[in-house]
């Protein structure tokens, strides 16, 4: 077996993407640690499938993955009873995201709803004074139409939807919204923004000192207000309205007392200055997102959301979340992998026509996990169920 | 091969770990949705190894892992050359990490310094009034020690370090401060504070109405100001200074057009609202957090941060990143599966007395990252780099 | 004199406007506490020309104004010397500002920009659930032009100039934004939001379950990330360049050591969650809103703003501020009192046309009082002033 | 009468309080603008006892007064009836607070207590690296005592508290927190810092490369989630709890139909990113800091706060306010100043031993302010009886 020099390393040239290859680091790396990888050599995926996913490929984490389920839904893309699954290493999270689906089952199911979908790369481009750039804004504003033409030459799916105008200083950043059809979308707005502002650079904009294709307002990655109040990716609401004797019956506490838990839940966040009022959305994203090849660093901008319930006339639970920033695809990055495809495909998630459905069946799940722990919360069911499934997580 | 009745899937009695049950499940979605699960079926991981890890055990998500490196570190706990684990399925982010090491490692390495340690639950308790209130914020100062005791009595790890007060009407929320060793301990301090919270009740406290172990003041498996503050987890900074002329040659940007860049990037995090001036922590920490056994949901609150630059007098680029809420464990978890363990082992970082060796890993790993994507930024190869590495991801 | 019962001082009845009533309710206080109230009764200002601005009036509160000056604006409203008169009664304050505006004067004045123009009202809507409140929303946007024609049927200044829209579970905020002429606007644009409301309930909308004519999306007289993103009242930048001589000789610092503490409390800044990374634009807002006759309340929103530097290639101090969120009327409101109107002809800025000439001279105000108090800290000469002025203040 | 050269405005010498120099400097004013003083220039306060309170004072700005009340108060410091001088230019504004006012009185009262207590000055150590920052740190822990007796040797009134620490990259910030009786206490506490700081940075502290007396984490004369989570001046709830039957005869709306609006305003602070879930705080803190002497920039911290209320057992409505940063002062700054004193007295708070109890009375008075508005909003009267009451305002 060929020897990796170190500076190889560092080289691309090593990328040859082969099971031989990928023996050869592990080798090299015992030689270096002392420690062997001999789980993470054992894989049924194909090494020439890789390239485009992964470089320096070694071999594979294999995450347990759990099924949760029947989730019943009755949403626009997503309709019927599903089987979730679910890939982590924390005990009682599937056992509590199932609870939470038995419920919503015996109360109907839950209602999901795309309500936004949009993709951003924000360029900011830098004047000699403020009154440069505000004449800038206005060019923007009146060759949008040119301007989207010029992105949208780059790409057959993303459409250019509108370009959001922030100013400070003698600075303009342009939040190009894309929706981008099955793709999560993030290279595919890189490539057709700067496309884009290569032409409108090449216009002799007056006054123009510097262009940067990204200045932190897009943002990637990272949770930000902008992202929460207008969307980065899919923007979803699930709801559900849980008979009050169901509620009693199976999560051992009234609508009542989780509506007041709800209120102090919402001081505690506000005050907090917390990205969601939420309990733990990214529990069930970052399950989702690892089982079915979604770029998990997503988890990020996605585990941001809002919780909204009501009771109702008759003393029942309306209980809904919202995710405003739920980045996800069902086309490209990690969906046609081997085993993150063969969950999809028990999703019926696989491929074009299918990324609301998706982010339906994610919302669905996520608003089972909030009532679940929520409820464990209120009936002091919290710590004894992790004592029960959790016995490995101090 | 047995069946499971649908009612089974939600009934924690089949919850037995064994292939064959796995296989089962398998089967069982199979009818279901038409879907096969081979891949998932695939893995040398052993069933009996998950209980406290998983619950309805159906098979593994086969992450691809990437190795980049080596790594050159010169912290408190790490310290040499390290090859990180990433696992992903997002192209170009192995490769463009690992020019980032090569940067540091050529610059002399990378400063990692693990600045604080807290671990956090946060009841939240109600009076009649905020006098009341009030005078239970006096008692829980001069009862510390008693209440220490108290929440230290579940625990022969976790130790309660401190109590810190948030009071709005008339409830005062308490968040407990824990250092829980090598686990991240989430578990371990709710199970800490809901035994103290019981002792503290039984003290007949002065018009206390109403209690509750959580009210989204902690703030688990989300961001929040409060978090970024007073650190949830390990804060973590890494350093590093690269020359001038290194980073001309390398990175194909100098070290002015670089800050220049950061000025407009700390503008628009401050505009947008984001919880990061960085550029991506998150891809760097999902991918070792999945490769390591981490509760990859704490991506929530561990990928906000804060990145810091300065020209030094000669001309030089220093660099630093802080991770506020980096949560962490070396021990517990999923830890302990085969494949995260042989990547934890690779790292040197498993088990007893690693975890702020693992924390320095991330810490400068993140740097790295920050380092490379910066100067594609500015360099104008943040796009092509894209186009070759990563054609799979749209 | 006649006696108020104490009911009439929850009864609107006893409005009537009068020196003899004013005396009256002091008299009355007089009796009820002992405290005299002569200073307060002392004043020049016609009680029938009050109504509309307070109600059971008694009196004045004298606050000391300071006047500062020539303060050098290139704006594009305001243009040449103005002399500016500040309310305040804190010691250093006209001072500062006053070193501040010399400073600028001599570097050539402060170029001044307003840049956009919105004030806002946000109706609530609840359907009876996502899917209607987002069928609602694709309604709104159809309807666009008949909403317009109805909100400005209650005004002939008022021009309705978008709607944004936020939506979170099954409610949808409409976010009104209007530009008011020379108005502030905020019963303008609440009568005329109503008023669309109405209508738009009127029209049959499907599943609306509520409606609230507010629901804290605008936000009057609080902060919010939306104000500083998307504007409320002017949003204005004013701009100087400092030549590095000039700013050793006069402020005893330089360029760089005020850059380098620039990039302290940028972070400072951030990691606090300030609605500004600037020093003090409060100061200045106030004083000019409490001598020009503006709501000062109003300082809640028109606190927040940006701050942006730069060295320039030969080494001097390119200097901007951004105020985001200035709420500001040359008409109506207080602007028509005595001393008030008297300050705004000092300023060419009483009555139709002036508003932005008034934004522009607050802007150029504030941009001198951060270049005085950052060169102050710098020097460490900021309690040493203090001292010097404001003896009065602990 | 004496001529002004315009150099004499950038110069502090002509600073000598006489009526002859304020008359001198508004008939310069007249010259250079045209404009007349005359109203500017009635007064009854002298001129000589102004130094530390206004530079170059040249007359002063009247600004309406109106009394609301009687305002209840079962406080801690402020117990009984009170008559609250509101200044503002604002129409309705008084009447809704005295409308709110007589609604709580109605109901008994409100209760009001001051929960927290501290002002702050944040200095900036930066270090050569996060390792000596992090020694500082340690080294500022053991050595409180000592720092604490060095900060107040400064002044006899202000104590150290306590010195909070924040940690990014190579710098540590050391918020320190003073008591400072009845003033207000931002110089007292900037001269003890400073003072503190010197006697820390003569002790040869390892690696320090730079200090600044302040970096943006105070936060003064601006908003920061820093002074909402720690105070900032005093913290104080108002509660009170309004009859149902009183309600709706007062206010024309049941307890349910505002805490169904209060659940809205609540979400729509939380999307709006939003310094307070309250309706109006800002306006009846202005009012009473204009009239009663206070340093009105800062209504900028002042303005934030918390809401929140239950419908109680019975139907009733309680309701808090909670006030976290309210900057306060009953001696010092402008509270001797002629109507400011007066108005003070009438409420009797005017000098030592004084200020808590002014802040009951504030915090009192905002909660009438939004249970009136709050109401208005809920039995649609907002536009009404702004038509009635605001006329002068567009």
């Amino acid at each position: 077996m060929a020897k990796i020099p170190r500076s190889k390393f560092y080289d691309q040239s090593s990328n040859d993407y082969t099971a031989e290859m990928a023996a050869t680091r592990r080798e090299f790396v015992k030689d270096k640690t002392g420690a062997e990888m001999n789980h993470v050599g054992t894989f049924s995926i194909k090494p020439d499938t890789l390239p485009g996913n992964i470089e320096h490929f070694t071999g594979v984490a294999q995450v347990p993955i759990g099924l949760a389920g029947p989730l019943v839904i009755k949403g626009v893309d997503a309709q019927g009873e599903f089987y979730v699954p679910m890939a982590t290493t924390e005990g009682t999270l599937v056992a509590s995201y199932n609870r939470g689906m038995r419920l919503t089952a015996e109360s109907g199911g839950v209602k999901t709803t795309v309500i936004d979908d949009a993709m951003q790369r924000a360029p900011v481009f830098v004047f000699e004074d403020a009154r440069a750039a505000l004449a800038f804004g206005k060019w923007v504003t009146d060759n949008f139409e040119l301007i989207k033409a010029k992105a949208e030459e780059t790409t057959s799916v993303g459409k250019l939807r509108d370009i959001e105008q922030y100013a400070v200083s003698k600075m303009r950043w342009l939040r190009f919204n894309f929706t981008c059809g099955d793709a999560a979308g993030q290279n595919m707005v890189s490539k057709a923004t700067r496309h884009a502002c290569q032409w409108m650079q090449a216009q002799h904009i007056a006054g123009l000192e510097h262009f940067a294709l990204s200045g932190n307002l897009d943002t990637d990655k990272k949770h930000s207000f902008v992202n929460s109040l207008h969307t980065r990716g899919k923007r979803v609401v699930a709801e559900t309205t849980i008979p009050a004797d169901l509620m009693k019956s199976l999560m051992h506490c009234s609508p009542d007392a989780l509506f007041k838990q709800r209120q102090l839940s919402n001081m505690g966040a506000f005050v907090a200055g917390s990205v969601s009022n939420g309990a733990h959305f990214a529990n069930g994203i970052t399950a989702l997102f690892i089982a079915c090849g979604q770029d998990v660093a997503n988890v990020a901008e996605s585990s941001a959301g809002y919780t909204y319930s009501e009771i109702t006339p008759n003393g029942d639970y309306y209980f809904s979340i919202t995710i405003p920033s739920l980045v996800v695809a069902s086309y490209g990055g990690g969906t046609g992998l081997a085993t993150q495809r063969e969950c999809l495909e028990t999703l019926g998630c696989y491929g074009n026509g299918r990324v609301n459905k998706l982010a339906e069946i994610i919302a669905a799940t996520v608003l089972c996990g909030e009532l679940s722990l929520g409820a464990a919360v209120v009936a002091d069911e919290w710590v004894s169920s992790h004592d029960e499934y959790g016995r490995n997580r101090p």
